[in-house]
């Protein structure tokens, strides 16, 4: 244990105080998501985390009342972060075609890039509680999706269609492929540049049916 | 609660005990199934199991040691009548995309037919035990799915492909699409087969690409 405690009334606490807590507790998530990305959800105990973050036990639940509230709260941040990503990705000018086949290939390639971690955000069972953070997300995940192909439909790139629908498949494919079955097998046993491929490629095919005339689709491949 | 219960002791059954067994354990098995279709795992409790097979709760306790034990055999017996009716669609001669085609319509129809028990088998949250059984189930699924488009491409109808990944594609495009958002409105909020169109649409896209020319692909819609 190093540093001084959060101390018990709020009202005590000076700029530097407040700085020093904010930096604590972002320890404190980013030893449980790191623990996370190693061994799962279920291999994560206040033990490991306390080690992790150089603290005691005690200290985390001066942090979060419970490990639940602590493990929510490293879902909703990582999660957060992987939709930043796809948002920044498809905010670029261009075809809106092409902005979300970045944000599907920024998912994608992001999630390779940690199986594990991405395992245990999509598919490791998990307590109600943040269940419903995960549903959130991933419904966050959709309305991103369905944004850029109701703006693409506004712009004329494609025939008017259901977003929700399209987005849930595209959501749904990108989800199962990823945890599915490369969860079970070593980082680098596939290619993943040509997974990634794969993957965009059989979303952004779903919406080829639905281009207005000339406005492309996907090449069939050599 | 209504005729003789299963005897303690298992060499006393004579042929006619154990037919009386076995259609009171599929009694149980059914009412607990159509609960959930009603109710959803959540809502289902050994008194109203009890209730609709017009047994007493301590009954149910003869047949399956625990309610866990009964979800899951629930569970699996549900999953695996919905695999069946795939493997049955797809049992005909034709291309092997049409097959697949069938094997994926089929599927997407009786679990819209169902929604809520669709949505309990998908993604309720479920104990370990039964998230097992799950897994299994969707194995099964890619297995089927993956089966069917190896046979495409020994018949020279697809180039060879990972038929792996889009099998969990497609069943992940499916399984989002079937529960999100569709779990949370009234079964007939929407034109079921516009949606079982544009899902069956959506996965046979995705593997136009590796089509053989001449083998033929989705038309774009009028």
């Amino acid at each position: 244990m190093s540093g001084p405690e959060p101390p018990a009334l709020a009202y005590r606490q000076t700029p530097e105080t407040r700085r020093r807590l904010a930096e604590r507790r972002m320890m404190i998530l980013k030893a449980t998501r790191e623990l996370i990305a190693e061994v799962g959800f279920r291999g994560v105990r206040s033990r490991l985390v306390a080690e992790k973050a150089g603290i005691s036990e005690g200290t985390i639940y001066r942090y979060f009342p419970t490990m639940t509230a602590l493990y929510a709260e490293v879902f909703r941040t990582a999660a957060l972060r992987e939709l930043a990503a796809s948002v920044e990705a498809a905010d670029r000018p261009g075809p809106h075609g092409e902005r979300l086949a970045a944000a599907v290939q920024v998912h994608v390639e992001r999630a390779l890039r940690r199986p594990r971690l991405a395992h245990a955000l999509l598919a490791e069972p998990v307590s109600p509680e943040i269940e419903a953070v995960r549903l959130d997300c991933r419904h966050r995940f959709h309305l991103l999706f369905s944004e850029i192909l109701q703006d693409g439909i506004a712009a004329g790139e494609f025939i008017p269609f259901d977003t929700e629908l399209a987005a849930a498949c595209i959501t749904g494919a990108l989800d199962e492929a990823i945890i599915w079955p490369f969860a079970k097998v070593a980082d680098d046993a596939r290619d993943k540049p040509v997974l990634v491929d794969f993957m965009v490629g059989f979303c952004m095919a779903g919406l080829d049916r639905f281009r207005t005339a000339g406005a492309g689709g996907l090449r069939r491949p050599a």
